[in-house]
């Protein structure tokens, strides 16, 4: 079933471009799904990408429109009238509209707004478009299907045939009282199989789950994967049914959780993909470098003030990129579980007990590499002193990454800050200083100097 | 709507499971949703937990083992006679059946089949087994709403009143033909608005996304999240309708993917959360250490070889964990790009375009963070010729550790390996030595020695 972007495509459809051949290319793409329709925009020239939108049904359009990478879709918004973009816009469900309408400039929001004719849909769009970004308001969409609790099932069917027109998937059928307020839920399936003269008030599943509208985004996401929910409805602090959160947005909450986490474990403030251009991922990229290189600096000026021991112990300093790397290694392992296990709640009890654990999980792992380096430097070198002296050094510089990997994340989520920042370069770079740091004074200490 | 897992409550609840007191525990957990009460599981001891799901209805229970986490279950499930697992598996979706009879030996799932009453469901089951792990055919469930094309609306109606009970959630009405081969679906939706006495094949949407039962499940979970899917039929060589898969697993597989990845790159092997034991999370953990640790036995012989350098030009000595760092930040950073990129089939164009992309960007880092190391080192030490030669090879490691980063992972994926594997220890690993040694054969090279 997957369709391919091939060369040929491309080929094929730059020509056809160029012959102005019309109908082949509504032809061509006639068959073509909008998401690879989107992927085949992305891939051409920006000429060709505007011309192909210009010319397909904007129903199929408005579709493309809400798959397209960000910077493509702004481009070609730029190329359309605002009367163009609210034609457009009509067609979307309201959560793709405002979503897009919400990339504009302030003074082209207004115009696209003011062109739209159905004068609910802009009433609806204003009102997502209100709400704080990553909150549930700012996800749901305003299509659902609503029905009273005094309605009969035929009644029900009857109006249903009429709202879910506008309603691509019905999930649930959301039941309220006459002040709007949710009282309860039901299935087609569950319409379908009921008596046509029922009232809905007797047959509705009055557990529904919901969520308020300044609920935050990831924290939906939370619920509706752990549930198991398809749809949740979104509700304001008086339980008035405001909209409704699909499962597709869902995903695509969590995926944009997962990159940024990686992203940020990786050192990447932005988010960036392989394809944005050299200054985007220098931007990206570079501050974290230099987070490293002044950690370099640090390291450099504590391995200066030892350099008396150099003469004596020379080896000493060859280890350093050793403990280096085991110090930042131990340190991303403790954080990344401490991370991912805040992102899935499963981080309970106090943080002392997390870190006697750390320390006991760390003190095993060390010893354990401790004693192969010390046959491995008790050989080479033939110095016992010396290999007792880097691989003792080695077992504290392990325990006290571990401890610091598990304590700064726990201690920033205290503080209501993202925990994944403490990941990556950041954990790396201070145990860098401090595993060296340790590490020598202890070496130095064991070995009298 | 959250339901918190407060002390109070576990403390009541050891209370009446203490004085036995069964009625007063039924009450307590009816108003708790399934997936609540297997983290209440999850918290409480061993005992409470099997008295509990022996207490508790089996249409509960059998809910509650689907969410338990995989170590928990496996105990519980020990303490239960095949016929009582029997009981729960009746009451469970097929897919999810399967699933925890997979996690039994072999003897005893022969055992838990036989002891089903339902030999539609022991078939199904038996089925969904024999299908390879992390492929469709593992993934999807036997419970779907299948039609014929010759049906009429009516018809369709009544017989799917029948079928639907079995069915949790109705995505789609899956059309087939005589040979049960997938010729279209339906939506509940379209059902409701046709005419009773219309023919499925002249309202059926002949477009119809399917996936093959032996394709790769992070595949279908692509499919499902790019056309924004809640739900596919899966089908075998012959178009032969087998199950559907359903976005709510989908969550899962995105889930478990993005988890996989971020421990990959913070060098953990095996899933582990941080709840595991201390010896599970050594397993996990120290194997990369200990590549670590060879990277920097590695990186000490190197500096060994060169430590006649050292009497006149000690500081370069100083700098190798900068050198080490920088090299293991960038090759991070880029093969992170990469390996999302793969992930989200962003990368396209050849390996050589890549490499010179990301040699462009190494060296445009490379030489933004050179200018301030030469000025730090040329300031601090006073010598422009030890400056030049630190900063110049700082601008050859950063380029190779740049390639590095993304030459591993494309390649891996070439050869059809998991390019998420070439993230973290990796890549800081082997970016360390190449990065030690170009370092002092280029600065050794600059000053002549």
């Amino acid at each position: 079933m997957a369709f391919e972007i091939t060369n040929e495509f491309l080929e094929n459809l730059t020509e056809l471009i160029s012959t102005n051949n019309e109908s082949a290319i509504t032809t061509l793409f006639k068959e073509v799904h909008f998401a690879d329709v989107a992927e085949v925009l992305d891939e051409v020239n920006f000429e060709e990408a505007i011309y192909i939108i210009k010319l397909l049904d904007s129903e199929k359009t408005s579709e493309i429109l809400t798959e397209l990478e960000v910077d493509i879709r702004e481009k070609i918004l730029e190329n359309l009238s605002a009367k163009e973009i609210a034609e457009e816009i009509e067609e979307m469900d309201t959560d793709d509209a405002a979503d897009i309408i919400g990339e504009l400039s302030d003074e082209r929001q207004k115009r696209v707004i003011n062109a739209l004719e159905d004068d609910e849909l802009a009433a609806d769009i204003k009102e997502l478009l209100s709400y704080d970004e990553n909150t549930a308001g700012a996800l749901m969409a305003k299509e659902l299907v609503k029905v009273y609790e005094t309605w009969t099932v035929a009644g029900c069917m009857r109006r249903i045939r009429g709202q879910a027109k506008d309603v691509t998937r019905v999930h649930s059928i959301y039941v309220v009282d006459k002040e709007d307020k949710l009282v309860g839920r039901l299935s087609l399936k569950d319409l379908i199989i009921a008596k046509s003269d029922q009232q809905i008030a007797d047959i509705l599943k009055s557990k529904v789950d919901s969520v308020n509208v300044n609920e935050d985004d990831e924290e939906v996401a939370k619920i509706m994967a752990k549930y198991d929910l398809e749809a949740i409805p979104v509700v304001d602090d008086n339980k008035v049914l405001l909209g409704r959160i699909t499962i597709d947005d869902i995903v695509d909450v969590l995926k944009d959780e997962a990159e940024r986490d990686y992203q940020l474990a990786a050192g990447l403030t932005q988010d960036v993909d392989s394809d944005d251009s050299i200054l985007q991922l220098t931007r990206a990229r570079l501050p974290w470098l230099f987070l490293g290189l002044v950690g370099g600096i640090g390291a450099f000026i504590i391995m200066e003030g030892f350099q008396g021991v150099f003469t004596k112990y020379a080896s000493l300093f060859f280890f350093t990129p050793l403990i280096a790397a085991m110090a930042g290694n131990v340190g991303v392992q403790s954080s990344a579980i401490i991370v991912q296990g805040l992102a899935n709640d499963d981080v309970k009890g106090s943080i002392n007990s997390r870190l006697l654990k750390e320390m006991l999980l760390a003190a095993l792992n060390g010893i354990i590499l401790a004693l192969f380096l010390f046959f491995f430097v008790w050989a080479y070198e033939g110095k016992i002193d010396t290999a007792l002296a880097i691989s003792t050094s080695l077992v504290a510089v392990i325990i006290v990454a571990g401890l610091i990997g598990t304590f700064v994340p726990l201690f920033l989520n205290k503080r209501g800050i993202d925990p994944a920042i403490a990941t990556g370069p950041f954990i790396t770079t201070s145990n860098d200083i401090f595993g060296i740091l340790i590490y020598f004074l202890i070496a130095k200490m064991i070995l009298g100097i």
